[in-house]
């Protein structure tokens, strides 16, 4: 609970619709269970469709509403910037906001371009001089069991990394008759489900090794090339869930992004990976699974299970080893004791939770919140080698700053 | 969202801890994810230790505190008033709470006592003469899987009911150092693991197959008879988390309640049913488990892994049958079309907002919501059959009310 | 392999269908796999169905066929007898057999009453003086998963056993249509899914924890109570997927035995216990399943997945405390080193090897193979005791012998 | 059973470990479990080191042994050669048999090159003229699981393939002591991972698809590049359990295959695709998984429970739809009939029976058993792109004879 001396900080969230419920719920949250040293004031959210806004609004307690962001940045009560919106928007609205001194938490991925996230990058730093803070949301990062599987590799439980397999994996568009909607267009997605889906599991992946992806090998791609307009204006509002028109008089539009990526890489310490991304995966609903393999032991989750970490420790006698299966809900766990009792197990939202409260947290003892921007552009790179390879018909195509460890074991 | 027309109906909850910070978040969060025909206002929490309800107030958004329960129901901006206290306040709360025109949701179980629930049951008819509605909180009913079984049943997809075999296991007791709390005297919890968990799974399985059992034949064990008394003072607090004084000086007091339960059972439609409460199996945390296997079809749950639901088709040709794991996180389930996309998986706590969504539309509409104080009695009834079994050795002991198909299949 | 010096036993297999096939591929694979200090001779096959023995005969290598079972019993070149028949014919059998001093494998159930058991067991007492070895079938010990549970158990790291959750679930009797056979027939079979897969799950909770069951309170049905006749012959034949006549003429007749039975028990040791036997559990083909929570730590085993024991650790950390998932094929564990490599899985039949080389390293080493005719008829009780419940409602019946153990845990 | 009119065919195996046995017992349990229209008769077993092959023929019941494999070739009682010895002797050996007009069963992958495998090819084209039969023993086709998957997606069930995802993981090399053996050694083996374990996935991939690979873009890894030398005449007689010398003279050699490799792929009919094949997945055992996407619906299979498939029916109401686990152990899946009743789960070996049972019925009825050695052929092609891809970083590699389809869904 907030004491007299925890400071308020007010925030203004740009974006109204899943992610920006989702993020509402965890401003709320903050207060209710955790004992942050800053407690979150809901100001203000903006969109272009006020109804739509203040629906939003009101139904998470938000003070007020604006129809144009850069209202947001002007005012006062505001000092935290919270971006829900396409990822065609996130560069102009972080270099905004960052340079009128807010501090910004940006949804994933960070940018549609490696040059937008550079300059992110830029803005974040010059910012930063100033003890103005930025973020990434990648969220998942904040799921107790992920973030329990960091601090196993982080205790050295798995020895040297030799395997990543991770995947990401829905089916929400194996229906060619699902409508086109804007995470299907080029220009405002950036990609379809390399990232969309892809951007989270690669971030995962290197979350939890604590290495980062070399150069990758890459293939993709789409499916169903043509798809029914639902409705012109639904092409600009977002929400995975719209539905086709149902009058006789669908038009269809080109799909201009990836539907599936799958690619190899090498990690900085030697280790081999495979990554998949797809909305294809047919009875696979949100399917983030990431398995990690290291000499002394290994890690295996699965978001549709997403209070269980699966740990094999390498150094057991053969005769009692194997996989156990962690269910990640006791308050030794990262993030749980805020929480219920062992076995009340936790759902979707509350990964935002938590990472509003690590970011109202670095805001006030003045340290840096992770995923950093940086990180974010370490992403957008990958990505961008991944198109890049998948242009190339797979050709190994090298992600601009990793290296490669050659050193063996023996 | 709350339209104009929407009504506003004040809550007034008592208690604020586990559950009231549950039943609070509830409250807080119809209005965000649910349309429903009546939008709760948090008017007040009442609790005798004023800080800890102010805390508890502060943190979800209560208006204000009280510290004498009386107090809620004579306020007239109060129409709700939520039980959320130890069982042996239950009857004298709802009944004083009914009699002042306040409807009632209740905390499981519904008393400590049948004579006790008999009372509540004749206060919750009177009261529903002059439309005043009334609940009892088997909040599991409102696990998406769980309901969505329920469907399934009702639909006759598992024909006539063979067998359940149910079981709610945790293992917080395990340790005999754990300290002595309130959940562990008989005369503030009524029984131990038998009402506290054996209630759930009892209605659960109630609920799920339609039937009610007939009779019992039960055993019940008290592991640990001795625990050290934590703090005097915490003996009237509540909570499962409280921890063992670290002086030295700590005494003992006895366990009066069973730390177990297991019983066999008939139902009414002929089925033969096990079920089993402890807080003694080491290792599982929150394991709600029912199995239902009918002539046609059988029905398995696991809240360890609550979004699922496994379900066979027995009219499935051979080749293809099988236990079909149902991810309950479709639009097309109960409850979940409010919430996220398929995949993005509900935790322990949303059941306590569809709880909160069905008795705000049942006040709305002038409808009795489920489950009512009879149903709570049934399970009161139960249980002291339970007990009354356990006795005298498990001899056979018939549930009041309750009647034995006989009709063989063939 | 046999080695010059490593005597050859001979043995003559009473019975030809399902579990003389299972014993056939036994007895041929001990010397395949194993160095077991005796190597079995097939010897002969007894029937009364010539062409069936004969063709089990041939199909496993078995030197001749015998139409009258004693005739096995005159031969001077078969050492052990091995009775696969019903069980209403294992009293007279194993008796003549032990008196012939021939060693005796017998099939379980031992008998079809406690009267014929003891017989039995006087039988085997006094051959054992003689050097002459006896031995139930209750071959499920010998899965190594559960042979590695009983290793656990004995070792101490559940500490004292708290619960069992015992079941045998299988449904190929939920179709009414399914005909009727021997083993739906009580003069034949004794008991219905009591004797057949009940006394399996009894006899393996008693094994693994090391413990007895003291006393029971039982209720049994059968949900099928006329069942068409196949064929009047098959009645005497044995097997379970025997097919309704297909032309219109079929009879029915009176099914004697129980379809299910469930029950609630205390062990030795004060644990609790539930156990569950039915053939009606739609979509469960051979789920064997048996839980035991101990003080320290619990076990969890299904034979549908019959190559992994869950173990929980109760000492970890509760940060890394879960069930582990043992893949039991590693060499260190019992019976796996003789086969194959980690991972390549064993199926059904190989319990059945592992029978025959502990039998023969018994008779070879002069010691006594177990379980003994003594721990079948411990079995008989339970089995006895259930039925003598179930008659009186579920009343508390004590197992003959047994006694409960009242000590609390402190 | 074998009647009368049943021919006999001799089989004369070569080799004689982990391969010879697992061979042995099928070719034993042939007659004993099916009724095939053709009888092996246990010949002779070959191998150089005479007491070990003499060593197997006892075990296993062969009539014989040759020191000497090209004996087996000109015995008139042999009608079959089953060849068993590690991959640089197949060629040899599989093109004299056939020259010699024996039928040819050859372990895989077919050859250590696809020189070598062409040349089998061609012998086998030109005695397949001459009425004699080949087959490559990619046996886990033959696990009835995969053959039903198999079914599944021949009768349409999944629709047009979208995505496959494969992954052989074992770990018995993890430790970086364990020794040196022909496995490890190019010119004996071939490969490392990729032929031993990844040419199983990939077989399967392509058996349960019905596709083929287009081309690869492929990385592989050596991460222990010596390893101690457990006994240098251990390395020519094969075996994965060899122990590293006790006594401290131990020498070290080069490991000169890869540990592991992994790819991504392009399917005939335009899935995308990812495989995986590791002897250092820390924890995995024998984790042979396949994946499959369909536009209809899904599969997903796991050596390590065996008896299970996973099936998802795109088609089901969503309400309804999730994988259902088919336990595939009815009578009415492929090749389980021949074994035991429901729920009585086959392990490792059983594949080896349902390879043989096919051989010889393929023999007798005149036909070409699958898969044949233009099968393996392929498959060798897949494993020289990889290797060639892997040794340009990953570059994409066409697989010689197989096309890329791009038409999109719509």
């Amino acid at each position: 609970m907030s004491t007299p001396s925890t400071p308020t900080l007010g925030v203004g969230m740009i974006g109204y619709a899943f992610m920006g419920r989702a993020h509402s719920q965890a401003w709320r949250n903050v207060r209710s269970y955790f004992d942050a040293p800053a407690t979150p004031r809901l100001v203000a959210v903006a969109g272009r469709n006020e109804a739509a806004a203040r629906d939003t609004a009101d139904r998470f307690g938000w003070a007020g509403v604006e129809t144009e962001w850069r209202r947001l940045l002007e005012r006062d009560d505001i000092d935290i910037i919270d971006i829900c919106t396409p990822g065609d928007t996130h560069a102009e609205i972080a270099v905004a906001a960052l340079e009128a001194g807010k501090h910004v938490l940006c949804e994933k991925p960070l940018a549609n371009s490696v040059d937008e996230a550079e300059a992110m990058v830029r803005a974040a730093e010059a910012a930063r001089e100033r003890g103005v803070r930025s973020m990434v949301g990648f969220t998942y990062r904040r799921v107790p069991a992920i973030a329990y599987a960091r601090q196993l590799v982080a205790e050295g439980r798995l020895g040297r990394i030799l395997h990543v397999r991770g995947a990401y994996l829905q089916d929400w568009l194996v229906d060619p008759e699902s409508p086109l909607t804007w995470r299907l267009q080029k220009e405002r997605a950036g990609s379809g489900a390399l990232g969309d889906v892809g951007a989270h599991i690669v971030d995962l992946a290197q979350f939890v090794t604590g290495e980062t992806l070399t150069g990758v090998s890459a293939l993709t791609e789409t499916f169903v090339r043509e798809r029914p307009v639902a409705d012109p204006a639904s092409l600009g509002t977002g929400g995975i869930s719209a539905t086709a028109a149902s009058n006789g008089a669908a038009t269809t539009g080109p799909v201009t992004v990836d539907d599936a990526a799958v690619l190899v890489s090498r990690l900085s310490g030697g280790a081999l990976a495979t990554f998949e991304a797809t909305r294809f995966a047919n009875g696979r609903k949100n399917a983030i699974r990431l398995e990690v393999n290291g000499t002394d032991g290994s890690l295996a989750f699965d978001f549709e299970d997403m209070n269980v970490l699966h740990v094999f420790d390498g150094r057991a006698a053969s005769r009692d080893a194997g996989f156990t299966r962690v269910l990640v809900t006791e308050a030794s766990h990262p993030y749980v004791a805020a929480w219920w009792p062992p076995g009340h197990v936790l759902g979707y939202e509350h990964g935002f939770t938590h990472q509003a409260v690590d970011l109202l947290t670095a805001i006030a003892e003045g340290t840096d919140p992770r995923p950093t921007f940086s990180d974010g552009l370490q992403v957008q790179r990958i990505l961008s080698a991944v198109e890049a390879s998948a242009e190339r018909s797979g050709s190994w195509t090298p992600v601009d700053g990793a290296r490669v460890s050659t050193s063996a074991l023996s």
